[in-house]
């Protein structure tokens, strides 16, 4: 069995009960990764569940011709064939390449089946060019990982899988030339304007002509990357799980603990697991730069979209807030049953039941008169003195956040509720005891959904 | 202040005190670094000790020219210089310029003070250079994050540092200029069959003219690769003393609880720690496949020059062991004093003491007649019945090594003493009931002393 075969079964081995699909341009990586699947079919696995996908991107004037050709070689092969037009859009400040790749990956992810196997046919010089732009950018150890053999598409459970990463350019022309392959050939690959063309038709070249080995070494290298990657990322996630106190934050005497290398890992954990905007390193750098500095016990710093707050000892991450001084609604208390708010700024919502079933973590029960029946909701306060359930004596709105403690940037982003300018609740902190539960009148139950 | 003054001033700010030795061929780069350091001593560091070495390789006929300049221009700046001349021979398999490299840095820790702080030359597209070298040996992380800005030597407290390793060939060439330098230029430095060259002269250009900031992103790309091996090291070192016992052996359990990316770096970390030769990642994941199945419980496997074991579930790391079977020697008991001898294979030394004041760590003490004057030392037997002083009963040798939990390979490395045929004792293990001390014999202390 041919080298290109052999790494084909055994790379496809562990998934060979489930649907393969082929992504197809009918050049020739991808005619040879179909024609030796279609070889293994027919030889090694004859169950296996074989299918192709075309793309038509629209670009070339000849796309026309691809999808036909793509029509014909699986009549031949006699296997299921799926095209698919895409309108491409390219934005300023993205790739056309890129997009094109984006393009492909959502159709793959809606044309496939849901736990397939989407194959492609990149190989060893694909790497080394993918090596070369993430150095280009220069990218840290994931990026100079280059390409993964078998990566999640991050939908259903469908596995992205290429095969061919560790064979040579050279083995599949072999292997296109003793199979008497047809291919076509897209004439943008010509095109130098593409950074990827201009590594393959003047560096690559030069390259291993000098050092003949030079394309798998640095795939090699791109292994050993990818390798490092999946420690690092065990650490960041080990590091951060140490550091995080229960309700989400970190807390920064076991940050400082560690390493900075490591620490700035830590706030890269806690950006990725919050879907946040990757902000730079530099920027990563002086955030930490400023926590190491006690006095600054309210320091706050922008981070990509974020922003990173420190209040007693702790690190909040938030996302950036909107003014919400000004908003303020009215509730009408219902006499059975339940009336619900909306709150701004992804706040959640209040519900007032006059059942004690919602769910909320923290229900608080207050209690009104008659001349009651209209609250209002806002965020602002003239700082009142008031008697919370939990005291007492009274106390001013003010001391009362901070003997809660409360972090400063939450402090105008409770939703209180007035009846007639007297605070009645702040809602998941305390009712005012002028308005805690008595039998003779009607009883609310205060949820806060966030 | 010019940005290299700057670079300079802020790399050197720590050193200030220490001497400073500039590592001068009298090239541009270190004629450059050599002007800006002597500009700061006039400005901002009055005190600064800062000397010169000149390296007269002897490659070049235009050698002692070189040496000459050197002379020259530090007449003129008024420092001190020492010129060294070394002689080259390169072996099989070794490149001229690692050669060259390996005497330069010799001749530094010789020549410089103890303390001293070596600056040297190299700038960015030395960075990308080594990089790129680097890239082509197919290495890790570690080898990818190329030049730092600070190291040490490894002798005494000297540092090797690189001031200019962010500044860009273009800047060096600025400054030149500016201040109407001169330098030689190493006609060597043209010859392309050294890999240096081919990529200063071929490589980059092309390089650069299609990414204009290519040097300065490999450069921020390759202090990623430094960042994430200084966690990738902390890790490997905490996994390591993790997965140790308390004799250095390294416990099967805790090591196969980790990824497998982090058990290849222990076993890594536990080779480096004991100065080995590092073997290939292939080897060392062959060896770990093995430890997985755990009915081989006598496993052993080559790693570069020593041998991993296995026994009981834990792992040992040893050299490889000479046959020292048929080794054996006579010893005369002293009347008083003590008699030494050294055992083969590195096993150290035994000392027989008619005193206590040996000190090993466990002492044994054994008691004869007269007509056990001459004892016999060996590391073999005929697996004779004997009674060791812990037993009530005979057993045979070999049991007695299953029952003492002695691994496989170390029962033929120890010392056994016998008298006339009669086992006496097993240095640091046991001594046998009949040559238990007694007050009518003679009374000797054995120690084992590694």
């Amino acid at each position: 069995m041919s080298l290109i075969l052999n790494s084909l079964a055994t790379t496809l081995q562990p998934f060979i009960k489930r649907p393969v699909w082929v992504a197809f341009s009918g050049g020739i990586d991808s005619q040879v990764l179909l024609h030796a699947l279609a070889n293994l079919k027919s030889s090694k696995f004859p169950d296996l569940n074989l299918n192709v996908c075309h793309v038509h991107h629209g670009l070339s004037d000849n796309a026309d011709t691809w999808l036909a050709f793509a029509e014909h070689t699986c009549n031949q092969l006699k296997l299921p064939l799926v095209t698919h037009r895409v309108k491409l859009t390219v934005n300023a400040r993205e790739s056309l390449e890129a997009v094109a790749r984006e393009a492909r990956y959502q159709v793959f992810k809606t044309v496939c089946h849901k736990n397939a196997v989407i194959v492609t046919g990149h190989h060893q010089d694909d790497q080394w060019e993918t090596f070369l732009l993430a150095l280009k950018r220069g990218s840290g150890v994931q990026g100079l990982g280059a390409m993964q053999q078998l990566s999640n598409l991050g939908h259903q459970q469908q596995v992205l899988c290429r095969p061919l990463l560790n064979t040579s350019k050279r083995a599949i022309y072999d292997y296109a030339k003793l199979h008497a392959l047809d291919w076509i050939e897209d004439e943008s690959n010509q095109d130098t304007r593409f950074d990827r063309n201009f590594i393959r038709h003047h560096l690559t070249p030069m390259l291993t002509e000098r050092w003949t080995a030079f394309i798998s070494t640095v795939a090699r290298s791109a292994q050993h990357c990818q390798e490092a990657q999946q420690i690092l990322n065990e650490v960041a996630e080990q590091d951060l799980q140490l550091t995080l106190s229960n309700e989400g934050r970190i807390s920064v005497e076991p940050l400082l603990a560690l390493s900075f290398a490591r620490q700035k890992q830590v706030i890269r954990q806690l950006l990725q697991n919050n879907d946040a905007k990757m902000p730079s390193q530099v920027q990563i750098e002086q955030a930490l730069l400023q926590i190491q500095q006690p006095e600054l016990s309210t320091l706050k710093v922008k981070l990509g979209d974020h922003w990173l707050r420190h209040f007693q000892s702790q690190l909040y991450l938030t996302k950036e807030y909107e003014d919400i001084t000004s908003w303020s609604a009215n509730v009408i208390l219902p006499k059975a049953g339940q009336v619900s708010l909306d709150l701004p700024d992804d706040l959640g919502k209040l519900v007032i039941s006059t059942t004690p079933d919602a769910n909320g973590d923290k229900t608080l029960v207050f209690a009104v008169t008659n001349k009651d029946e209209q609250l209002s909701v806002q965020f602002t306060h003239n700082n009142p003195k008031i008697l919370p359930d939990y005291r007492q004596h009274h106390r001013s709105l003010k001391k009362v956040w901070q003997e809660l403690a409360i972090p400063t940037w939450q402090r105008n982003r409770i939703p209180l509720l007035f009846s007639q300018n007297e605070l009645v609740a702040a809602a998941g902190q305390f009712v005012c005891q002028p308005f805690k539960q008595a039998d003779c009148r009607q009883t609310y139950y205060l949820n806060w959904l966030a």
